[in-house]
């Protein structure tokens, strides 16, 4: 299988997870898309029903409706029951880094509000420790070269995001800063310290939070359980 | 003297701190309009030369260049020599509230690129303790209401800034929520607390970073130094 096969094995496995009448985040990004088609997919044939779907970006959701999953709004649900995302790293001790679709803080919100949470990799993603993958944060426009100066200063090693000639907007019209960092020797504390920086509004460590990771492999998917 | 001519005077006396040659951070508020009216004039007179002002709002950008100051944006400049900005309350031990206003993500910003900053209030502004003027807080309007919802529940007594009917909109289009504290005990922990709240961008506290306090009182302007 290459590895658009293994996303496709993963996203498909993971509806597995949903059940009727569940409320479901719905991530961003491309093993994501698999699994939302095979969610609408089942939703069509009536396998599954009473689903709502919260999206963590204005492409999902596009997806989704075109599918005909029900879509709220996530100020309009209390809650949601499992939220089902792709990762961009995942270490050994299950922390993450996620981002790199550029839709980091929705994905976040979502999660937050999320009783469980699956992440679905194809086993690429799996690293010993993070940082290879650049680290994204997602700065507010206003001032935003100063923060991309004191996280060069800091040799945290910044580029802008970019769409063709212009920043990269996120759905909230803030910028992305990539940081080429290697290795993160301390998630939590980097996490701390970049919330901190005025003018930074979430970054894409997503830490202590995942329970499950569902990863695509050679031999099938394999689930890794966090907590 | 009137409140209103108590912040004139408090006002036109900050501008005896602006050099020629400075790059100035503006802030936003009745106090500091009577600044930017004061800085206005001695511009045009010639008084002061070779003005740059950075703005922490899109009305105090209106205002100063309608005055004929020149204003760069703040990814134009690599420093900034002084902010002069109002606040909501200050304590004994010169910790601020800001963001009555509504600009407190911007101001922040422009603060945290300033070697030195003074604060302009009127006496009413000072107290023992911060918390009895609602604590302002800057949030993403996507799942803002659950993060209301979590405020509410930690017993901070969140309310929404309305605009008439709507929701009050930001510069950068989020929404604010004030909370009403009473008292604050310990602001540091507080805004810690707080920033690592997922789609909460920034706060109105503005802690360890003022300089210089000018107090508007009946006896005439009083400095108050912080550090």
């Amino acid at each position: 299988m290459n590895q658009d096969e293994l996303k496709a094995q993963t996203g498909r496995e993971s509806v597995k997870y949903i059940q009727s009448g569940m409320i479901v985040g719905l991530g961003t990004g491309s093993t994501v898309r698999y699994m939302v088609d095979e969610l609408g997919k089942q939703v069509q044939e009536g396998k599954l029903t009473d689903i709502i779907g919260v999206t963590t970006s204005t492409r999902t959701a596009k997806q989704a409706r075109d599918l005909g999953i029900t879509i709220k709004d996530i100020d309009d649900v209390d809650h949601i029951d499992l939220c089902i995302d792709g990762a961009d790293e995942v270490s050994d001790d299950f922390q993450g880094i996620k981002g790199g679709g550029g839709a980091l803080l929705w994905e976040k919100i979502v999660a937050n509000a999320s009783n469980k949470i699956i992440w679905i990799v194809d086993e690429s993603k799996l690293v010993h420790k993070l940082g290879k993958f650049p680290l994204p944060v997602e700065v507010i426009p206003f001032g935003a070269q100063l923060v991309f100066n004191r996280l060069e200063k800091k040799g945290y090693k910044p580029s802008w995001r970019m769409d063709g000639d212009h920043k990269f907007l996120t759905d909230e019209k803030n910028y992305i800063i990539d940081l080429h960092l290697g290795e993160i020797d301390h998630p939590v504390e980097l996490a701390d310290e970049l919330i901190h920086m005025v003018g930074l509004v979430e970054t894409g460590l997503f830490l202590n939070r995942v329970n499950d990771v569902i990863v695509g492999t050679q031999d099938g998917p394999k689930v890794l359980h966090a907590r």
